[in-house]
């Protein structure tokens, strides 16, 4: 057998196993879709081991010895077989790097701080939770260890925005900050809007209508995709052919459900967009957290919260809700565009989103650094909030027990990714429309296929294929930059 | 290490190799329900992969010598143990006599067939599939040749009724058969019965709520359990603390929801009341095919086609459906437990219902003898109907080609529990009546916790411990009899 055959089999076998590894994941998703949806309560138990079995098997077949052996004997032919190999030995060192008895350990740690934190917030007590999160903070850092870094929140980033580091994101988290609080102060004190027309009673089957009708029509495939209802919406996907998404309602406003759809379907696109051809390898996947929530964003805000949207929508919304038929156009594009200085991170508008991220970066980036005490971090956020939103909050229920992410896992490498797509959906949004002038017109009467083709050909298909700096420059010829996202902000709640 | 810890040890690490193959299994299960329930049609082709995969690993980890080294090292303490040990011993041999080359065979040629199968019955074409059934008895003798046997039907068998025979199968079904076939001459000769009360409009949410309400009753626990949407209803378990069935709806007809829901309640039912402490092993499954088959079918016929159950039932339904006030109770009882000599099986009543199978069970019998030919089998079903049932079917399609068993796996050991189950399912309930009077009076004021409770006690909570000739004989105290079914099936009908 010549040493080329040999080359091509390796490569073929690491496919079949790759699949393999693909298939264990995608059934994992499934059984954690159905968890957070159809599940009844009786099959919780049985459920976390079920799911623990199923990551531990793709785990251990993936750091295993012969995925490495295969990866140095492949020899890739073409651009996707070099991408393929590259993107998978990346991912088989990292993993290589962390020792199953650490992974192990950490799982444990993870699942009763999660179960610690479900209590400890409702009754916003932050001290039953401490010493959990003390030694969450202790685990973050010796998992960083594992890695060589310049700050050990750069391997933790690394995971879910490969290739952003601390030194790059902080001047930009930086510049975008000195923009972004006296842009926030100035439109909170003249903007004249009134909330109250999103309130009111908005029932669930016209609420879902509604939001299937627009989904549609931005291009989400029902035939490879379905919507269910959970208590926190979250996109997920078992193959390229099925890629769901989920919701919740709320009948007593209507903002919740409409953009938590929209959201949710911005990350769908990008899956269903991800060309076939990759199907079962790692490059069926988004490029990194931040492109992923780039495009959420994009569909949510920048397309989703426009007036050119709204002018094509606003009729059908009046027809199917009563609600509005005395509410203009102008006084709904206020509301739901309306800018609050608040301490709810998940609550936030457009602009505030990304101060509560930006907070949460840089006590994460402190506490790594050890400067900042895990005792001392309700003292540290509060500050943090006087600081960049003015506003406090007697209890850390609304303070840092408000989020999940420290405790369902480590500390850093989780918020970043938020702002960095929101910087980036404009920078997208911007190009497509400039290369494209007829997007704004088509989505004046309801179309997006020209939008949506324009992202499909410059970034859903090409999946995992590039890094998140590469896939940048390829789509806009530049790299990441604030711009595009600051002017974008400027225009849109200054005019 | 003392040998006794040794052997402690061993039994304690094969019950966490059964729990990881255990939640594989169940893993596996979700998908397959998932598939049948809500997936989109995209979803098809990556899901049988994942399919394939999942049951491809369970079952390597199954045979895997490790599996028999423990098992031969293993020392039980008490009962259960020794039970778990004996049910895994057998499962294990059986396993590891198969060749997995076979299986992937099998699992290729099924896949084919299958697939040509539902283009074949729509079309009436038993030719388009004659050479993949021919493979199949093939495979079908192939697969019994790994096994000592008296008769090739014999391992097929056991794999779905352990112990049972054809030796033992063959006298009882024909005895079953000479009772049968007069006693359906007599009913249709002299019933009189209007089945068209069951006609008409029944709007699918309330055969729903009326449904619910039923297996509320009778003890299905929605805690540990749920009912969705399928093609063909069925029941499927992800443990003990989730275990769903699935149903489907015709607004025309009453009868299909109504007692596919208490069927597949039956079967949910003994896996609800399975033993806690046999979760993630074999013991925690129904002890056989035919014991499975007796407590849907004890539910949904000689409970939900009774008298004693309609007198308290009946009035909510009138009550839902306006459809039957003017029907007595007795034209209701008349149509639901009408007889019918007919050409398809699922569609069957109670009495005939056996006959279809016997039919089945000798043809299958006969082709693993080599007596019968592939090609020769649409003449053989013909003849059989005619002289069972005396009826006869122009088409294939309502005749050999209607039930998907041959053609989805192999020939031999799909069939005979349905009888199986209904005998026992006489022979269950009478002894259940004799013991606790009260069943009748409880019935009656429609409720069902001393039956469901006998039933439990005797059968449900001991899962897979006993095989199935042993656990009749602790219900009853007998071995499996025919005459309990002869009577109420002669009670019923002749008086």
């Amino acid at each position: 057998m010549g040493a080329k055959l040999l080359a091509m089999n390796a490569l073929e076998t690491l496919k079949e196993r790759l699949a393999e590894i693909n298939d264990l994941q995608n059934a994992a998703a499934l059984l954690h879709w159905d968890q957070a949806t159809y599940m009844p309560a009786g099959g919780a138990e049985a459920r976390g081991r079920q799911l623990a079995t199923l990551s531990r098997l793709a785990h251990e077949k993936f750091v295993a010895p012969e995925i490495g052996e295969l990866l140095q004997n492949a020899q890739p032919e073409d651009e996707d077989e070099k991408a393929l190999i590259a993107q998978t030995q990346r991912e088989w060192e990292r993993a290589a790097k962390i020792p199953v008895e650490f992974e192990a350990r950490l799982a444990t740690h993870t699942a009763s701080t999660y179960e610690a934190w479900t209590r400890a917030r409702p009754a916003d007590d932050f001290a039953s939770v401490r010493p959990l999160l003390e030694k969450t903070l202790d685990l973050s850092c010796e998992l960083a260890g594992f890695f060589k870094y310049q700050h050990p929140l750069d391997p933790l980033i690394d995971f879910s925005d490969p290739g952003s580091t601390v030194a790059q994101i902080r001047p930009l988290f930086a510049e975008l900050r000195k923009n972004l609080v006296p842009l926030v102060e100035e439109v909170t004190e003249f903007q004249e809007t009134d909330v109250n027309v999103l309130r009111g009673h908005f029932p669930e089957a016209k609420q879902a209508k509604f939001s299937r009708r627009v989904l549609t029509a931005v291009g989400y495939d029902w035939n490879r995709g379905r919507l269910d209802k959970t208590h926190h919406p979250f996109m997920t996907k078992f193959s390229l052919g099925d890629v769901r998404i989920t919701n919740r309602c709320s009948e007593n406003d209507f903002q919740d459900y409409f953009f938590g759809a929209l959201h949710e379907t911005g990350h769908a696109l990008y899956e269903q967009g991800i060309d076939a051809k990759y199907e079962g390898t790692l490059l069926a996947n988004g490029a990194s957290s931040g492109i992923h929530e780039s495009q959420s964003r994009l569909w949510e805000n920048m397309v989703g919260r426009s007036r050119t949207f709204w002018s094509f929508w606003y009729p059908q919304l009046v027809e199917l809700f009563p609600n509005f038929t005395h509410v203009p156009l102008d006084t709904f594009l206020g509301a739901i565009n309306h800018v609050e200085k608040s301490l709810i991170r998940t609550d936030a508008d457009e602009l505030t989103y990304n101060l509560h991220v930006l907070i949460r970066f840089e006590l994460e980036a402190q506490m790594l650094e050890g400067k900042l005490a895990v005792q001392d971090l309700p003292e540290a956020w509060r500050e943090a909030y006087r600081e960049n939103l003015g506003v406090f909050s007697e209890t850390d229920a609304n303070g840092c027990l408000q989020d999940v992410h420290w405790f369902g896992g480590t500390i850093g490498g989780a918020f970043q990714g938020y702002t960095l797509g929101n910087i980036l959906s404009a920078q997208f949004f911007a190009q497509a429309r400039e290369e494209k002038p007829e997007i704004d017109y088509e989505m004046a009467v309801g179309e997006f296929d020209t939008l949506r083709g324009w992202l499909t050909e410059k970034i859903y298909q090409h999946g995992a294929k590039w890094l998140p700096n590469e896939l940048v420059e390829h789509a806009t010829g530049r790299a990441l930059e604030l711009e595009p996202y600051l002017r974008y902000l400027r225009e849109k709640y200054t005019t």
